[in-house]
């Protein structure tokens, strides 16, 4: 019998190469690279960039903040690292230190740049086409000097809606691109596609496709099957398992009440460590029992260190059992449906929680 | 001119050092225990171990992995520190190492654990008296010998609807308490109450009371307006302002489209740094402009590094104005009523991410 106290989190590294080399064959003649931002949405941006570098020939890193780029830099010296949330006053020794691009996203960062580019590192430009986040619009552009609009290395933008194959805005957005890039930068490389991008018409690849979720294994097409293999297990052990009798309460608030006599599990993983607590008293919990995956109601409030769930119907379950959280059976995608959210979300919680177990499949 | 692009988390020690003496006296004579499980929800178990055993004697912390216990045991050496969720065969090497007390939930781990306590060391015992997660049943009580029970120093349990004044489950698991120490442990330390039973009634207090939610400014008594102080300032830069015409679309999905000229501003924030997705298009954001607060409400999909606000009403803002995300005018408790949750999950969102500027005010 094995007696467990701490959730243990699989990121499948081997399946994260593939995924990655899928999508460089789907990129075709374009250069893929891969988004680490956020700690490589938590599955931990040094491993992840490493393995990238060494086993798929990436050469290519989005970040969000330079402080990231920092803590991969000393693993892929010689790959561009692009910085998306560009340059601040507050990252600007960093970008004294190495050599990071910044992605330039207004006119303000435009003049900071311009006074700390002692080393005439070139930087990309983003411009937006539709999405209206971060990026320059055509009237900035307009005001930009022949000698700044040559002076990026590369021009990105960034689409809406590319999850949606027929979306109207996908082709509003390509036909912007391509009319500012012939405007302003006839002869600067481009990217315009993310992981969802990519699997658009070939026009949307451009020069760099930025693949982040795919890789990680969400699907970013869902109007297709996933091509993508999932790479995470995510599970829990038992703490307990007891019996509620009919009329008892179960967890805080006293949300959940026993219809009739039931055999509960309490799980040793929560909120605390990334499990949605808006999935209380209506997500599930999966055991495997001699080959089957079995199914356990989750019941009452998620507390930060425990879930409650409901096993009255799992033959053979014992407290040696592990929960199985995240797996093939019940995905990012999977879950961030149906905590009203996005499987992006989901892994990015679940990643930071220094209380799991982590274990990298290589 | 100020461009900033990180977010910014501080955490105020000398007002959560202010909270737990405010605490301490709510207590009585009752013992104040520090709860600082999952990192102390986010905001540095180290930190706040040390300062509350510095500043306000705190000899008593609690944790829920016994991994937690180790990373604050060297700061707080003399002091007991307990680990909730017990111990496994994942942590019987810790607990080897280094002076935990382990608080037993079940027989399982009771077992585990006298196989291991070759030092003698006493442990907690938790058990149940209607919460229905963790703890000894009264049937499993039953089953231990007189040795076993007397072997405890402390038998705790855990009240389920504590923030609600008169809830009926309140004097149930009291009783029950009262009833089950008798039986079992009538000379045994007992601990029943966490931030939210410290205010009933002085039964609920018993010799050691934990205190975790409220230390850190969380209104665990919401039938009167909070009896503790704020103690987590989130700020973030504005990466950019612009503008939208009507009729524009404004983030992923297309989800918002404007009625009529707008002016907005993106926010180097997003879901990656915690900020719940859920409050896609419903959220809101202030900024401090002139001395007064003004609201900006979110528009669009929350990304993970960045949030769209509507600013067309707030006059005098400029790029470096920062955004204030959490505050006394908007704390973790209004985030959570919000965001469908509670601010137990806010914080221990945030407090995990490592893209935040920390600082820490003592």
């Amino acid at each position: 019998m094995s007696i467990l106290t701490r959730p243990i989190l699989e990121i499948d590294l081997n399946k994260l190469v593939e995924n990655f080399k899928y999508l460089q064959t789907i990129a075709g003649k374009a250069t893929a690279a891969a988004v680490v931002k956020d700690d490589a949405y938590g599955l931990g941006a040094v491993e992840v960039a490493k393995i990238l570098y060494q086993k798929a020939d990436c050469r290519t890193f989005f970040v969000a903040h330079a402080v990231e780029g920092e803590q991969i830099y000393p693993f892929v010296k010689d790959a561009d690292i692009y910085v998306l949330q560009g340059v601040g006053e507050d990252s600007v020794e960093i970008f004294e230190n190495i050599n990071l691009i910044p992605v330039i996203n207004c006119p303000e960062q435009l003049k900071l740049w311009k006074n700390i580019r002692a080393k005439g590192e070139k930087s990309a430009i983003h411009i937006d086409t539709g999405l209206n986040r971060l990026g320059f619009r055509e009237e900035e552009l307009k005001n930009l000097s022949k000698e700044e609009l040559d002076s990026f290395s590369m021009v990105i933008s960034h689409l809406s809606c590319a999850d949606i194959k027929d979306h109207f805005m996908n082709d509003i957005q390509l036909n912007k691109f391509k009319e500012l890039r012939a405007k302003f930068f006839p002869k600067t490389k481009a990217s315009l596609s993310a992981s969802d991008g990519v699997f658009l018409e070939d026009g949307f690849l451009c020069d760099i496709v930025r693949l982040g979720a795919a890789v990680y294994g969400i699907n970013t097409a869902p109007y297709h099957q996933s091509k993508v293999q999932n790479i995470i297990n995510i599970k829990a052990p038992i703490i307990q398992i007891s019996n509620l009798k009919e009329g008892d309460y179960a967890g805080y608030g006293a949300t959940y009440r026993a219809a009739s006599d039931r055999k509960i599990a309490i799980v040793s993983i929560g909120y605390g460590d990334g499990f949605p607590r808006i999935l209380s008293n209506v997500g599930k919990i999966f055991f495997k029992i001699d080959n089957s995956v079995e199914q356990a109601g989750i019941i009452g409030r998620i507390s930060m260190d425990n879930i409650i769930c409901d096993i009255t119907n799992i033959k053979n379950i014992n407290i040696d059992n592990l929960a199985h959280i995240i797996g093939d059976f019940y995905t990012l995608d999977d879950m961030g449906s149906d905590a009203q959210t996005i499987g992006y979300e989901i892994i990015s919680r679940f990643g930071k929680n220094k209380r799991f177990v982590r274990k990298y499949i290589s």
